[in-house]
């Protein structure tokens, strides 16, 4: 089953015939596979919890066999772990670009606020199964997803301590600070409601607007 | 066994000589056992995930055999339900208790920060349960569990209505901002650590303090 989605790949390659374009072509389909597997996988993780997820029916929602998904991803666990890592790493650099972007304190941070509740919002079963299932990650995961966690931390406060430092914020204790901002935000998933009065766009500007009035010196 | 728990309480409770102090004490005894097996339950799940714990190995933590339990609750859904509703219900009582209690609205507001910030600390199982375990609640407590989170949200809501019609509060965007305060609060069970740098106290007045800053009309 494996091998026959393997030339299936090739198929849409174009059958080997141009083999620089085709290989690229190949890792393209191949890329796409796992990441309709992982969005399928998080819809159903999302709405029946991890372990209430059997492989077989994320392959029945796919239209695919319980193989195809093996060939793919070592085991259920595998693609836990991935779902929780998209989120962290994309918030992890939505702080890293607002530390080296340019702007005041107060703009580099709203971009920073805007970037990650956009991730939240838009990756809203992703977000959710990774604080849901903290008790499935596999051990290894477990200790690099918390570094992770650990690393948005600092990287929030070290954005706060600059701002401080620059006068333009006001903040009795920095880390706490953080980590309440880092609830505000992560928090959006169990109320955000695609369909709901406010678009996306303006539900980030709202938040980055909270954020400020709590950090900002005032004037 | 659940027989032998009885004749257990009767002995404590004296033997029915005095008939309504022992009542009474019978009472107490029931609901002893039944906060204990509450406190092992929420320890375990938090532990090791709803899914992840039998009741057998709840039985085991408390040295008393799974009938013992059977006696107290009807099965595992039930303790995961009872779990849940603490931390809400106490949660919404200290809105209630901030929407009739004396004070400016800033006094009352803070209060109620702290108030629910000092219950997601103590029963930090509590609310970590109740939120990642949201898959697992039984369809008809699922429901009821809805309605008090709303409710929560509504009455948060209403405080803050009320100190923007007193002049004391400016808020872009009311329902929003209680969400955001509701993340900012909720999300310390992912944090906190009873032996970390603060002390219960602090944590909860500097929370009042953020979330003041975020609402109150700039001087």
């Amino acid at each position: 089953m494996a091998g026959q989605g393997e030339s299936g790949d090739r198929a849409a390659a174009g059958g080997g015939r141009m083999s620089r374009r085709s290989g690229a072509m190949r890792d393209e389909v191949i890329a796409f596979k796992r990441e309709r597997i992982l969005e399928e996988a998080a819809a159903a993780f999302y709405e029946h919890g991890y372990q209430g997820t059997t492989l077989e029916a994320v392959a029945t929602r796919l239209g695919v066999t319980k193989p195809f998904i093996y060939y793919h991803f070592r085991n259920k666990a595998e693609i836990l772990s991935e779902i929780c890592r998209r989120g962290i790493t994309e918030a992890v650099a939505a702080l890293d670009a607002a530390q080296a972007g340019e702007g005041t304190p107060d703009q580099r941070l709203a971009a920073a606020i805007e970037a990650i509740t956009r991730t939240v919002l838009e990756q809203q079963a992703y977000t959710a199964i990774y604080f849901r299932e903290e008790k499935n990650y596999p051990a290894d995961d477990a200790v690099e997803l918390n570094r992770r966690r650990k690393a948005f931390d600092h990287k929030l406060s070290a954005l706060l301590e600059e701002g401080v430092a620059a006068g333009v914020f006001e903040i009795e204790d920095v880390r706490l600070t953080a980590l309440a901002i880092g609830g505000m935000i992560s928090w959006a998933f169990t109320w955000y409601n695609p369909r709901g009065r406010l678009s996306t766009a303006e539900i980030c500007r709202r938040m980055a607007g909270l954020v400020l009035r709590m950090v900002r010196r005032p004037e």
